[in-house]
């Protein structure tokens, strides 16, 4: 058994080789590129534990987790391009460096590099992975179109963005789960609450994210707060606070909205705070987290196999602020 | 056994059903609107004959055909973004309908149905099936990157255009025919030459498009003539007398192509004729399509069965003109 950290270890050694030819450059150059920043490798990780979680990790799951990994990297390409964004974690980001037609080819190409190491596993799991792997890949896709289209809806209820935040990003930590709990030769039920695990620890991870980004003490955090307020982004936040709060409290935010003044963050959080907006908040990641927690306390395999998913959810939740 | 034109007419009764859920609209109807069109289907048939060369169509030829015919389309699909095409076949192209961000993602979905479809064969060559689609795929956004880098150069070899076009285009027809086979229980070596069969008939094709821009009667060609010229496209022709004409030639065509006078097809069609490139263009391309049928021709099954595939590249290349 290894320890979330370790898992971190052992597959970002693993994956820091090259995944493309060299030639064309102009094509693969940029997925490199892409992939040498690094990152916490999150999802991969999670297909190992899910895969360590019922048996020792099998060879086929580092091939799968390199195929999520080369998915969600898939993804962020193309919704860079979508965002127009000009940089991510501080780097240029693919199409900025490169153009966006080789952003969205590089982005394409990535993903058929992704299914290539699936194709990699026995043909035993093969249909159930692919089958698996799709349904996750339409759904991530779907969530990026539902995002796209709610920020130009004036109003999206709060089920409706848990959806939608639910398909752009806790399945796929459902899925890489599951995913390696199949290679692990789990049971349709375990496989179940593998997945209920990982989509309610992905909610709880979401709401946190929302409420750092008002309330989160910007040094622990790593990141300034309020970047969410500013854009006016549909957040947890905001959409709780636009149902409770009074006619009063819906004008002001209405007006902080409609500009952009030097104190809107300070202002929108106050409005935030006068409807005990952060406590919901915090109660709502509790309600996910204890969900998450419940499905895998009823996953029929020894407790002592779990302490590392734990842990997980440990160090995606209980972070201090 | 079926002709080429019945089996048109069978996959395209076939493939004329939702291929995607209904929800969320905003991301699936892009997809469906764009494969209502219609078209000729040939890749996916080009599936269906690989496969009755060898056997009873299989009911796996139909799932992979499918497939082929959702990777074209998102090929499609992507290529009008970043071509910035506003029509395609007379009708407004997907992003030019519905938004660039939408075109990227229903494109990104419609490659991960056609895998969806992969999914649905047999474990027996699902392997071996992948592989191919997979390499071909890739082989296919090369040859798209290729084709953007060419069209910076100044200067592009004719073989060096002759691999693009072949990626671009050419892989994928040699690829349908094969994955058919393959489904037929082909041997390799048969394999291999019905892949070199489509490869060179594609490029032949290629050649002949090239050629009916310049040469070809509009009437019958079923549209304007000299586009690529107009638009100084690098084509079989306009590379292959850069190569041959004289100081003298070389001058006037360099004068035609920094200009878009009135006249400027009638003129380069005028050197094209003094280089004799109409005549090297049509015994390249019956170089190319005798090539591809001395491969039918070596294919270890009985001449009978190979005759759809020769009215295929009657069909394809022997058009008046």
């Amino acid at each position: 058994m290894h320890t979330f950290k370790e898992l971190v270890t052992v597959f970002a050694e693993r994956f820091a080789v090259r995944h493309f030819p060299h030639l064309p450059a102009s094509l693969y150059e940029p997925g490199e590129y892409f992939l040498s920043w690094g990152g916490k490798r999150i999802r991969p990780v999670m297909c190992l534990m899910g895969n360590e979680l019922f048996d020792e990790i099998h060879p086929d799951a580092y091939q799968v987790a390199t195929a999520i990994e080369l998915f969600h990297n898939f993804t962020l390409i193309h919704d860079d391009i979508m965002d127009e964004a000009p940089l991510r974690r501080g780097m240029e980001t693919v199409h900025m460096k490169y153009g966006a037609n080789t952003a969205l080819l590089a982005g394409d190409v990535m993903m058929i590099q992704a299914y290539e190491y699936l194709n990699k596993i026995d043909g035993h799991h093969l249909h159930r992975i692919l089958r698996l792997f799709n349904k996750t890949a339409k759904e991530v896709c779907e969530g990026q179109q539902l995002d796209i289209d709610f920020e130009k809806l004036p109003e999206v209820s709060l089920d409706a963005y848990i959806d939608m935040i639910s398909l752009k990003t806790s399945v796929l930590l459902a899925a890489s789960l599951e995913m390696g709990a199949i290679l692990g030769g789990a049971s349709e039920g375990n496989c179940r609450h593998i997945y209920e695990f990982g989509k309610n620890l992905g909610i709880a991870f979401q709401i946190q994210d929302d409420y750092l980004d008002a309330f989160g003490d910007p040094e622990k955090f790593g990141k300034e707060t309020g970047g969410d307020i500013r854009q006016n982004k549909k957040t947890f936040l905001l959409l709780h606070v636009l149902e409770v709060a009074n006619p009063h409290q819906k004008k002001i935010l209405g007006q902080l909205l409609s500009q952009n003044s030097p104190d809107k963050v300070e202002k929108v959080i106050a409005v935030f705070k006068d409807c005990n907006v952060d406590e919901w908040a915090k109660e709502l990641k509790e309600k996910y987290l204890q969900t998450a927690l419940k499905h895998l306390d009823d996953i029929a395999v020894m407790s002592i196999r779990k302490k590392p998913l734990q842990e997980l959810a440990e160090f995606l939740i209980q972070r201090e602020y």
